[in-house]
Parts: C-alpha cells; sequence; structure tokens
C-alpha cells in the first residue's frame, strides 16, 4: 500500500521515547530493551508477506494455535473485530428482509449426495461423525461444510404455495472444512460465518436476490465498514460454488497484490430444489419448482483487514469497526502527577464517551514508548497522549495511527476532533487502498505479458485481459502462473466489447481480472 | 400459573368476531372455520402439559423438527427470542468485565480424559469425528459437549504470572450431548448457549466469580428480562457438574409445577488447573496452581419462557424480549375503508417505532379474528386494533395479551400509553409467575409428605425439607418420587438451623429443595 513504507523507523523513534520515560514506584517492570525488542522482529519486513502476516496476527493477539489441526483460537481482540462484523453483515441482511434462524450442524450423508455437483466439491473436505452417544450410528454425519442440503431438503416441506414465497433467511454458524494448508482467518478447519439461504418464485426473482446480497449486503458493508474497495463480478464456471447456476464474488486485493475473495452471493437455478423437490403450487394452479439461492460471508474478512490495511507497525483498524477507536496513554514520571494526570484523563474519556467513541486509557506499568508500539501494533486509529503539561495548557496530543500526524487539542474540543479525525481516518483507509488496487491493476495482451506480471513479485496485482471462456484455457494459466480468474468483472475498464483470448488468441468476450488468491 | 385458566373460551369468543368479519376481494382465502380450527385443538387442555408444550412450540412457528436424531430446527420467530437472550446476557457478562473469544468445535479425545469426573460424566454423551477429509483419524475428536478441557490446556500455556490473572473469557457457541429423549429446547442433542471460563489467583476470587456471574448476569437477566422468578442456591454434590468443586444454580418454576434448571455457575477449585496443570507464578516469587470457574446458560431459557407464561391461547412473551412487543391489526370491509384505515395504521406505526416499540402491521388477508388469534398464540403483549369507526374518533384499541384488558386511546397518546402498558405487563408476568412459585412451594416434614405433594399432578411444586446430606437418601427419594433436589437455597424459608433428614430422619442441616425437573 502507499502508506506502508512510511512507517519505517517509527518503531525506532517511539522506543527512544521510550527509553526517556521511566514508570514510578514499580519493582516489576520488564526493562525497556526487552519490552520493546516484540516490535522490533518479524513486522518490518514486509517483502515477506507471509511471515508478515502471521506475526501481526499473533502480536496483535488476534489468534492463536489451537491444539486442534488446522483450528484456530479467536482470541478477544480478534473476536471483537468479528462482533464488529457480524453486527455490520446482521444489520444489512435484516434491513433487506431477511430472517435468522438456526439449522442442525449435522447433515446426513445421504443428503449430499443428492446434487452431485455439490457432493464431488464437498465431499473430500468432510469431517464426518460415526459415533453418537457410544454406538456407531447406522448413517454417519457429516458436520455441516455449507447448508444447502439440510436446509433444502426442510424448504421441500415449508414451501407449498407461490404465497410462501420468498422465503428469505440466514443463518450464524460455524462450519467445517478439511483444509490441507490452514492459514488464520483466511484458511481454517473450522470458521465462523453466515449463510443465508432463500427460496423464490422465478429465476428473475432469485438473480435480483443474488445482486442484493452482493451489492447491498456485502460491498456495501466491507467498503462502507471495512474501507476495503471491492471488485465485483461473476465466476467462471471453474471458480463457481458446487451446485450453483452462477456465483457472484467481491474480490479485495491484499497489501501484497494477492487477491482475497470476500464474500459470494449464488444463484443455484433449479439445481438443489430438484435435488431436493422444492416445488410450489402456482398462482396458475400448477405446480412449479422453485429457484434458490446461498451467500456466505466469514471470519475471512478479518484476514483481509489486515492485509489490505496493516503495515511495519502492525494493525491499521477502520475506524467503524475498531474495538478501541481512541487508546489513551497517561504520562507521568512522580506519583504527584500521577494523581493529577489521572483526573484529566478520567474527564477526558468520559467526554469521548459521552459523544460515542470507543475509548480505553492504559495504566499499564510499561513506558509508553512501549504502549505507542503496541496500540499502533493493535492498530486503533487514534492515540490521545496526556501528560502534565497538557493539563497546565488544558489540551491533549492526539495522533493519528495512518499518517502518524500529531495535532495538540484544547480540551474542550477533544471529543468533536477526534470523531472528525476518526471518519477522515476511516476514507483516508479506503483512498489509500483503492489507490493500491488501481496502481497494481494492469492489463494483458498475451499470455507473456500476464505471466511476467505473475512473476514480478514486488508489484504483484490484478491483471485484466480477454479471456474466450474456455476452461482450458484457465486451466493452463493456472498451472503455469498460479493465476486464476477472480472474476469477470460487472465494470469493465476497457470499451471494447471482444478482444483476443490472453492464452489462445481466439476471439473472446469475456474480460476477465487474474490473480494470485488466497 | 393464576392467569392460565381464565383465558378459556377467548379463542371461541375471537373466532365468533372473526366469522363477523369478511375480507375484501380476495378469491383464495382459507375459509375461516378452517383458518381457525387449528386454534381450537391441543391448545386448551394445559393438563396434558407436555403435549402443549410441543403444540405451542409448533404452532407459534418457534421450532421445527430436523432430520437429524435430536436436533431441532431454530425458527426464526423462536431466533428472535434468543437474539434477545444473547444480547441481555451479552450485555452483562460484558459490564462484568468479561470479553469474547471462540475455541475450536473440535476436542480431541485425550483431552477430556485428564479429569476423571469430567470425562465419567461427559463420555456417554459424546458425538465423535473419526474421519476428516476421506481419512481415518490417528485421534478421534469429540464435538464439544462443554469446553472446559480445550480452554484448560490452552490457559496453561495462557498464564504465566499472577499479573496474567484473572482471565475472564467467555464464548457462544453450539455444543453436542447425545441425549437419548429430547424435548425441543429443554433437551436437545445440539444447542446454543454461551459458556463462560475464567482463571483465578485464590479459592476466593474464584468463589466470588463463581456467585457474581449467577447473580449479576443470570438471575438478574432472567428476573429483569425474562419475568422469570429465580430460585437460586448450590447443588448438591450428586447434581454437580462433572468436575466442579461446588455448582450453583438458577432454577424456575415451570406452569406445571416441574422446576427448569436455567443456567449454571461452577467453582472448579483446582480441578482442572491440576489436570492441565494451570500455574503462576505468583507475587511471593512461588509457583501456584490457578483456581477456575466456567458458567453457562443456554437455548433451554426460551423453553422456560414458554413454560413460565404461556396458556391456553399460547405463548406470552415479556415485552423486554418479545420480537414484536405491538401488533397492529387494521380493520376493514371495504376498498376505500382499507385505504382510509392505512393511513392511519402508517402515521401509528411511526410514532410507536420513533417511541422505541418493536411493531408490527398485519396486512395478511385473513380476518381480523384469524390475526388476534394468531399473534395471541405468538404472545405479542399488545395488541392494536385500528377500524373507520376509530380514524373517525382519532383513536386506537389497545389489548393486553395477558389480562385481555382493552382500552380506547387517543392517537396522540398511543405511544406513550403503549410504552407504560408494555412496562405494566413486564411486571405483571413477574408479579404471577412468582405468585405461582410462591402457591406451588411447600414444606415436608416427612417422606409422607414429601411423596404425597410429588404424587398430587395437578398441584405439584418445590417441596422444602431438610436433608442429612446423605447421597444415599438422595437417590432413594429420587427413585421412589421422581424427585431431585434442585438447590441448597441461599435464601431459607425457615429460621431453624437443623432439623430431622425428611427421609432417613437422622439429624439434618441442609434444608434442599426439591422437585420433579426438566
Amino acid at each position: 500500500m502507499a502508506t506502508k513504507k512510511k512507517a519505517t523507523g517509527q518503531a525506532a523513534q517511539n522506543d527512544e521515547q521510550a527509553t526517556q520515560q521511566k514508570t514510578t514506584g514499580q519493582n516489576d517492570v520488564v526493562p525497556v530493551a526487552e519490552q520493546e525488542a516484540r516490535f522490533v522482529e518479524d513486522l518490518a519486513d514486509m517483502d515477506d508477506f507471509a511471515q508478515w502476516y502471521h506475526a501481526v496476527v499473533r502480536k496483535a493477539d488476534m489468534a492463536d494455535e489451537s491444539p486442534v489441526r488446522g483450528c484456530m483460537i479467536i482470541k478477544p481482540y480478534g473476536y471483537a473485530l468479528w462482533e464488529a462484523i457480524q453486527r455490520g453483515l446482521d444489520e444489512r441482511i435484516k434491513l433487506t428482509g431477511h430472517e435468522n434462524l438456526y439449522f442442525p450442524l449435522f447433515i446426513p450423508m445421504s443428503f449430499l449426495q443428492k446434487e452431485a455437483e455439490h457432493v464431488e466439491g464437498f465431499a473430500p473436505e468432510l469431517a464426518v461423525v460415526t459415533i453418537g452417544g457410544g454406538e456407531e450410528l447406522t448413517e454417519p454425519l457429516a458436520v455441516r461444510p455449507t447448508s444447502e442440503t439440510i436446509i433444502g431438503h426442510t424448504y421441500a416441506r415449508w414451501v407449498q404455495s407461490y404465497r410462501d414465497l420468498p422465503l428469505l433467511y440466514n443463518q450464524w454458524a460455524n462450519v467445517v472444512r478439511w483444509e490441507k494448508r490452514t492459514r488464520p482467518f483466511l484458511r481454517t478447519s473450522e470458521f465462523l460465518w453466515q449463510e443465508g439461504h432463500t427460496v423464490h418464485r422465478t429465476e428473475e426473482e432469485a438473480e435480483a436476490e443474488t445482486l442484493k446480497i452482493l451489492n447491498e449486503v456485502y460491498v456495501d458493508f466491507a467498503e462502507k465498514e471495512l474501507a476495503i474497495p471491492m471488485l465485483k463480478g461473476r465466476k467462471s464456471t471453474t471458480e463457481k460454488f458446487a451446485g450453483a447456476l452462477r456465483s457472484y464474488s467481491m474480490e479485495a486485493m491484499m497489501g501484497d497484490g494477492k487477491a482475497l475473495q470476500a464474500g459470494t452471493s449464488h444463484n443455484l437455478g433449479q439445481n438443489f430444489a430438484k435435488a431436493f423437490d422444492i416445488q410450489f403450487l402456482d398462482a396458475d394452479g400448477t405446480r412449479k419448482l422453485a429457484w434458490t439461492t446461498s451467500w456466505g460471508a466469514s471470519t475471512r474478512l478479518i484476514g483481509g483487514v489486515i492485509m489490505v490495511h496493516g503495515d511495519e507497525s502492525g494493525l491499521k483498524l477502520p475506524p467503524r469497526v475498531a474495538p478501541i477507536q481512541v487508546v489513551i496513554v497517561p504520562i507521568w514520571r512522580k506519583d504527584e502527577e500521577r494523581a493529577l494526570v489521572a483526573d484529566a484523563v478520567a474527564a477526558v474519556e468520559r467526554d469521548l464517551r459521552a459523544a460515542g467513541i470507543r475509548v480505553k486509557s492504559d495504566w499499564r506499568e510499561q513506558t509508553p514508548g512501549f504502549k505507542f508500539n503496541d496500540w499502533e501494533l493493535r492498530g486503533v486509529p487514534l492515540r490521545l497522549e496526556l501528560g502534565p503539561k497538557d493539563v497546565q495548557k488544558d489540551q491533549a496530543v492526539l495522533v493519528r495511527r495512518d499518517t502518524r500526524a500529531k495535532e495538540f487539542v484544547p480540551r474542550g474540543e477533544l471529543a468533536a476532533r477526534a470523531s472528525t479525525l476518526l471518519t477522515e481516518i476511516q476514507q483516508a483507509l479506503f483512498d489509500a487502498a483503492l489507490a493500491f488496487r488501481q496502481r497494481r491493476t494492469y492489463q494483458a495482451n498475451d499470455f507473456a505479458e500476464l505471466a511476467a506480471r505473475m512473476a514480478d513479485r514486488a508489484n504483484l496485482g490484478f491483471v485484466e485481459a480477454w479471456w474466450c471462456g474456455d476452461a482450458q484455457c484457465e486451466a493452463e494459466i493456472k498451472a503455469r502462473t498460479q493465476a486464476t480468474i477472480r472474476c469477470l468483472p460487472f465494470a469493465r475498464s476497457t470499451t471494447a466489447t471482444e478482444g483476443a483470448c490472453v492464452y489462445c488468441g481466439k476471439p473472446a468476450q469475456e474480460w476477465a481480472v487474474f490473480a494470485k488468491a488466497y
């Protein structure tokens, strides 16, 4: 990202400030050098992006390894971000007319086999319960990898008449897909998500629902709250959901130029309606097969937030979803100063909270320098410093996490100024991410150009090109460059309606976005 | 409950109103008689409480059967109640200083075996995954029945110094216990719950935490929001959590006089700390074993709400958690009237919503009588009727679900009056439940009295009696009467400090509450 390199040297600068500070009357303070060593290693080198990612996840206390293969523990700071994501999505899911419900975790194996493409896609990844209450089960139960089948089975009973339609339901749940290679948030054997499942009278209604979810729920949330610009489009047949008629997705560009599929919405056509016999008596008196959709977004979004906005100092959280929006770091040397500062901090904290700001004061024993680094690592959008001199001058210092811009603000204006800055930071994060994506989006006329782009690790990004629509070309490009078609974007950056396929050179009408992906 | 029998005849009365009404211009309206038949069967006979319960769950669309043995589908109306319960508990869990996180669904079997009592308690109820990704697992994984073991294993790593303590964490999750006999919400193989897991430096702190959760989270929530009076106390050794030092619970009396354990909080002592080696370096420089607690409340609470407040007409939802607090039923005969009424309804709906009331207008094709019954069945606290005459008089009719009291209210006062009534209904439900429990709480001096109370099905309730503390007496009472010790209550209804054991007659110091339980 544009701003990523600017941070270099900031940790060292905070270190200096830190060594100048002393805590008072504490015997058990860890030596400053040792305290701050943790910030130096790992994070500085963003060129090893995978290593940087793991370091941020661990150091910012987002997640921890678990004793269960491929499963993570989501720690409180990471979970608080998930709660913000849940709130933002849930609100939009309800505003678009959906209700939440809950289906069982287990799915009879025979259900999964009813839709041919679906079972082919998910069978290799299943966790299977074979023992219940000490006895072998007559029919093994899959732990849900997704719930189209058990929901489809039930909808067949719930849907009788056209008057029952549409069914607009969603559930928040955990799902399990036995993954070979896992990464916290991005790909784990168990993950948390929401999955929407709807039934409609006509193909048009199902298609409208699929696109409404993509636009009004997923993209609206991701762009406004997570400050992540999204590329919207249709998935190629190879990349679509197992059993879907058409899949749509939103794709985000990570800090290393790779793509993250951040939410998908599927028009399932009549495939699941056929497999599970979801029929309704229409107004014209005839029985008809229904049309269904499904759509999901998951804890993967947390990985997206980390990889889009983070820098060498750690996380940068968008203010609208940050668990802590303003951290107050009190500064003092002597005990008398501490008391003086404490009163002012308490008053400021009240003011900010009254203005609806999520605020936390950090009274730990460590040095201010340690705390500055720690909260930068955790990506808190605004830091408020308040020391004895500030008390005298009736002011405080506000420091932005994104630009490091620092300003002295009179006490009476702190809440208003902090609110304004939070809004500005939210926009600035989005703008920076968008500018980065635009800079790293290329076009390729032939395979050599495409391959060269995919080989240039330092400038990796999205490559737009014509594609003939042949899965064979798509597969060979993937085999040779690791790039997949992320989507066939709704908005094309070309006005031409056809060109030559980037791989085979034959006439092509599909404008595709290729990228390496998580 | 006191009010349960008063309802008799109300369904019939609504039927009459309904048959007087006609819908306009609809060809496909189901005949009134057929529409309303569903309200008559099943619900009227509350003497068959189990049958009544199943009928309410089904008819009020709270839950549905699933194709997976022992698992239910929580339908949107039931799930909305769960969301209200989650909000109320989560708020209190956070206010008492806890944070949410998330641990894996799966637990290695070897973990469960580390605490002897724990494995004995849960092993018979486990669902076990033996296949993952198409291959047999080297170590089978239990689907969590509760998470003390995997969390204990992890806490051993997170806790190093006394400065790390206390750890105050909670998770919202699904758990699985393979039950032989299941009932929606009350006992299902999979259920949703929150489970808190904390670590402390001393026994006193662990005990204080255990009681704080019981009092400030569970009982406070259940009494204020669910309007269910709770009996608080300690569990007998037989009834305590497998692996706990002491268990506390809140117990509620259902409409049939049986008890429902509605939330439990366990002081785990050092049992799990020993099993998982949770040690910390204390301020005095020595390594010490930590003290842990755990506590949980689940979708079972929904069953409690149904069984405490319900009557022959169906659910009665406490206003504070009711998904819909006021339902507006527009009344019209002719199309012109419909337009007139629609304007007034829209205005009233806006007023109520602006006052923070959850309101819904029911414009379905069915008759008002059908709708009255339907919303009574669903337990909406207040019904607002609005017809052409009301428009002329600039008023509306408000009808309470609990007392059926009906009043005409001027348009301008509707929102304020509805708010007041909702508060009154909330309190009235609590008062009625408390009065019922008091009326159905008895004392027994000997086993004959206790047995007689447990045999009197029509007046079943809680029986208080002295108990010698011997598990043998407890077991024989259970074998002969089905009554178990629900708790040793904190508040005793006797000032004596000892008496004769209700079973063996030996000196006894424990004052116990016996009841049949769900």
